[in-house]
């Protein structure tokens, strides 16, 4: 009914968009889509410097009051919900800023993944998430939709 | 830079998927796509019954032990960051099973909007979300990606 880790890691890959789940100190969750790059198992994305307001950007306070995260990425098809498919990476998140050399490790990995970041390279700082554990679904292989 | 909540919700509106992230007891955030349907700031969405062991879910758990959730809805454009946009919806989650009313009103709004559940109705319980904020933005309004 769900797929293996590696299974799932390779579906995830393919996805160029994904969504980022962080909880705040008070216990809230919070949400963003995101760009992100994969290198094994570590998931890099990277912020904006403007306008967003870096400093205080709500994922990036509360990945340092609490790095446990989960990124999903998903598949839907209006007409034809065999077709549908998710893969969740759960792990822990940190934040690297420039001048770290992780941070320009994810700017290269999002550059030769993303044509608009070869133009405008993201410069705030970049979230890195150590990924422990995979998992995935697809209509496919239970005959229904979500 | 960010749009209005009316803007947002109208926005929210047009999405086909979504995103719904709980809160664990243990304080790990966990994300599922769901298929929804809005009746003004109530946000509903369901459970299929059969094969997802319905009666454990970890999204219903999680609700159970923490209301606060957060649903996101976004747009993604390969070739035009500039289409780029996306709503979340911040609120307070609770759980109706059959035969409670507002079980049947999720699955009436649910079938009214996809074609799919009126040819096979969701039968588990459904999460039914308070929505207090509508919070969105698009990158036409600031110029860059996420």
């Amino acid at each position: 009914m769900s797929m293996d880790e590696a299974a799932a890691r390779a579906l995830f890959a393919t996805a160029r968009v994904a969504r980022l789940a962080t909880v705040g100190a008070d216990g809230r969750p919070h949400l963003v889509p995101i760009a992100f790059a994969l290198d094994g198992d570590t998931l890099y994305t990277a912020v904006d410097h403007k306008p967003k307001r870096t400093t205080r950007l709500r994922r990036l306070e509360n990945v340092a009051a609490n790095p446990s995260v989960s990124v999903l990425a998903d598949h839907y098809d209006e007409g034809d919900w065999s077709a549908l498919w998710w893969v969740r990476a759960d792990g822990v998140a940190g934040t690297v800023a420039p001048p770290e050399p992780r941070q320009a490790r994810a700017v290269a990995l999002l550059e030769a993944r993303y044509e608009q970041y070869q133009r405008r390279p993201p410069s705030g700082p970049a979230i890195v998430v150590s990924i422990s554990r995979w998992s995935g679904w697809r209509a496919a292989d239970v005959g229904q939709g979500w």
